[in-house]
């Protein structure tokens, strides 16, 4: 066997077979079994991701992330340091008596899913069930209890759609024709119906 | 001397004599003399537990969580993720010398107190001073700064009374003579002047 | 070369050159090369200072706390369990294409700066960029996104100034002629416009 194309800190718990190459795995970071990660990610000190979860390539998971079974992260997220997910809409101590039948097969457990290239801001709380959309960003601090679309900042206890970003993170300012210039990209972008935005030109 | 009869993580420290049998204590948790666990509990990773705290039997306290001294939580408590507890109402650096008088003695020392069967969200932040209620439910990311009565669901910053849930973590609907049923125990419950669960038939 | 004249648990990572004596750096806690910490001070289990951020003296950073480069934290301050800074504000992960370019520099690094005696509490986030002020007291739980008086009490998401406290952390009550006395250190304190705290007689 190929010794692994990973770094892992000697203090970092890898016990995962499915770490992909150029992925760095810090200090007292703890990897299960189990757990997917996908090439050229950095996984910060404290870490914890739980057989089951599955994170994409470029991933960032800043430091003290918890990534349970049941949330999945695409390619090139963000994830702040101290954000939360969660994967039991309506948790009980497993060993309380009258709770323990829900916990013997995994009907209780409710999907997550970041998609591409979003950005979660420290301290975040992602509650089980929602989709946050490609290239949105969620305000430090924010608690998502519902789907985020597609560029949305979101921020709040619980999140509101607050602004539009670009893929770079850039605030759009949108014009009388609702259409906004990202200036790293110069990508336009539309606006449509105050709840959706569309590319008009530029790089894809 | 016995060899202890919990389980303890390579890389975790229990220091503490009075950990309960059947418990288990995870990656990089730290258990300091003088806390109390009860039996069956499970400790998860980077979870702390201060000496004078006291945890009853068959509790779950998720990764990262920190039970400080005065923090009494009892049995079959879920505690999630993250979830922070405090105990002093007005901290400053005991080293700030204008400060280091109160620190002499314990009289800075708040209590706080979670009942039979409750469960605290992930990110949840329990100031001190208060009780929450047995089988109450704290949502993610609530800031609780009065006690919660018992059975209430309760979320936001700061927290308020959103709903009732049942000892196995359902939200109870509740009809025109307020009283609701739980479909997993068929217990009825009765809500009294909309602040106060009774229950009115079904198991104990 | 002499031995370090501070105390490092033995689970503890200590491998900034720049520790002053006599401060405890707790279990599982890393201290970055580069990062900088003053005498006295107590850096607590699972603690992260990262190189460049910049700690005083005395000052007390409890469990699971991360200070990130571009933060500096001055003497006899208190930071709570699981405090969380950040110090970007449209984060995206570095190694995305599209935002790869705006981390080739620093130019994205934001400060953030916590004034002399100041408290931060349990789970409080302070977003970059922010000054908090001088014996300044941040609620558990609230999301710092602008300056805070010295002096200050804020609370809430984001945070706002409810009140004024002393320097040992007492909540003041102003009279009809706006002013208040600390029942610790009998300085008489003037509130200004409502807006700004000034010492009328007492100790410096």
């Amino acid at each position: 066997m190929n010794p692994p194309k990973f770094f892992a800190h000697p203090t970092a718990l890898a016990e995962s077979t499915q770490i992909g190459a150029g992925t760095r795995i810090w200090a007292y970071a703890h990897v299960l079994r189990g757990a997917k990660i996908g090439r050229d990610c950095n996984v910060g000190d404290l870490a914890f991701v739980e057989g089951g979860a599955v994170i994409g390539h470029r991933v960032t998971l800043k430091n003290g992330v918890m990534v349970w079974d049941g949330v999945k992260i695409e390619d090139d997220v963000f994830v702040g340091p101290g954000v939360l997910f969660t994967n039991d809409l309506m948790p009980r101590s497993p060993r309380l008596p009258l709770a323990a039948a829900r916990y013997h097969t995994k009907d209780w457990l409710v999907p997550t899913r970041i998609k591409r290239g979003a950005s979660l801001g420290a301290g975040a709380i992602i509650v089980c069930g929602v989709t946050v959309g490609r290239f949105a960003m969620v305000g430090a601090g924010a608690v998502v209890t519902q789907d985020v679309p597609d560029h949305a900042l979101v921020t709040g206890v619980s999140a509101k759609v607050r602004g539009w970003v670009s893929e770079t993170g850039r605030k759009l300012e949108f014009g009388a024709d609702t259409t906004a210039v990202c200036p790293d990209t110069n990508t336009r972008w539309l606006l449509v119906g105050g709840r959706r935005l569309v590319r008009v030109t530029g790089p894809k």
